[in-house]
């Protein structure tokens, strides 16, 4: 068995349509992911920046307005609040903890 | 038990040194990775195009020449070829198969 940390981690969430895979970058510590078509709810425990990979993102951070968020786009996150995300296609991201 | 087409393919190489999770997206089937630092060989079925999203990467397509990618850098590599990828800290990527 080779060294934990020699192997990238991988987290699974929603019955398996949303998955991640954790990596350290220059910038920190980051995971990139890929979600289903849905809609899905999210909490922080420490800021957040995400970047659309692939796909297309509708982000709401107040429960009340949203925005439409297309490849290379980025949009920020609290710590300790929740926030939804919603998909109608397969999307791919990388989340950037700081 | 959900549809499996519902939830995220994930794929284990070089013992969970690499690991890739799968996506349709409008430019058709594509899988967004991680590799831990090290150098791996792969072999292509089809035209792939790499893009680079986190991290830097050495490249070499034909064995000898050796090209450095870094976020944004995308190299194409033809199909029922191999082709090498060597990188001294984590790399994310995505990677469409044509």
């Amino acid at each position: 068995m080779s060294n934990p940390t020699d192997t990238v981690s991988h987290n699974t969430y929603f019955d398996g349509k949303v998955q991640s895979l954790g990596l350290q970058t220059t910038d920190g510590k980051a995971t990139v992911g890929v979600m289903k078509a849905g809609s899905y709810e999210f909490g922080t425990s420490s800021p957040e920046k995400m970047i659309i990979v692939a796909g297309t993102a509708k982000v709401s951070l107040d429960g009340e307005t949203w925005n439409t968020y297309g490849p290379q786009g980025i949009f920020d996150v609290q710590a300790n609040v929740k926030f939804q995300i919603s998909c109608e296609a397969d999307l791919a991201y990388i989340c950037y903890y700081e």
